[in-house]
């Protein structure tokens, strides 16, 4: 029950940028601090861009920001967006002829519903403010 | 997020077993209701026989069945035999700096923690005595 490498990494660049405040990151940086490729970062910043959690600007002096303060971006939401799909099993796969009737189905949707609630108590500033995960953030950062 | 097909499917063979109480079925049957491969479903039993949720019986009168109660049987246990990890991200992909100090990764577990809670709070037998589930299941079984 993994969420994609997509999201994963989404949720990676979002704490980057907001250990950052005020300044803007760039792919570069982000990508030696968390040994990721630029190419798959690129991809995860221009979604995370068009959704409007990050904004970008070209050139020089180019780089992202988180475009809001980081304790109004719930993780909750940033995973509602980058996930394709929040279904837990994939009832049209030999498509199950128990779909559209399925207790197992509700139950997997309660469950889901439960944990999604739980991402939504927590925001990004959260994420970027507990000490040992400052400590390792300030750290990337201070990388060359 | 997804459960894996593993998962997935040994749900659908214990949801099927369990709505032929006192019966053994055979992997021929539930592998023609559902649509799925024998050769598939034989890994899935075999497995959940493994874990003692099934017994199998050899030769002519073969097959297998729930080996308590559905009342007893909770989706989460199962949900935590099938499933290889529970991970949510994996954090030795590129393995991530903050690992080992991420406030992400608890928030995550705290979510999984929540989705598996619900999980628990119902068993086979609830997924097999629904009004529309149990229509279905019949059906299924009906099949020549």
């Amino acid at each position: 029950m993994e969420l994609t490498q997509h999201t994963d990494y989404g949720l990676r660049v979002l704490m980057y940028a907001a250990s950052n405040p005020g300044r803007r990151v760039t792919l570069k940086e982000v990508a030696a601090a968390y040994s990721i490729s630029m190419e798959h970062l690129r991809k995860v910043v221009h979604r995370l861009a068009r959704h409007g959690l990050l904004v970008t600007a070209k050139g020089r002096s180019g780089g992202f920001m988180v475009s809001q303060p980081a304790g109004e971006i719930r993780v909750g939401d940033v995973v509602r967006l980058l996930e394709g799909s929040l279904e837990i099993v994939d009832c049209e796969r030999q498509p199950c002829p128990l779909r559209g009737a399925c207790a197992l189905k509700r139950a997997l949707q309660q469950a889901r519903h439960a944990f999604m609630e739980e991402l939504d108590k927590v925001t990004l500033a959260d994420l970027v403010s507990e000490g040992d995960t400052v400590d390792r953030l300030l750290k990337l950062n201070a990388r060359p």
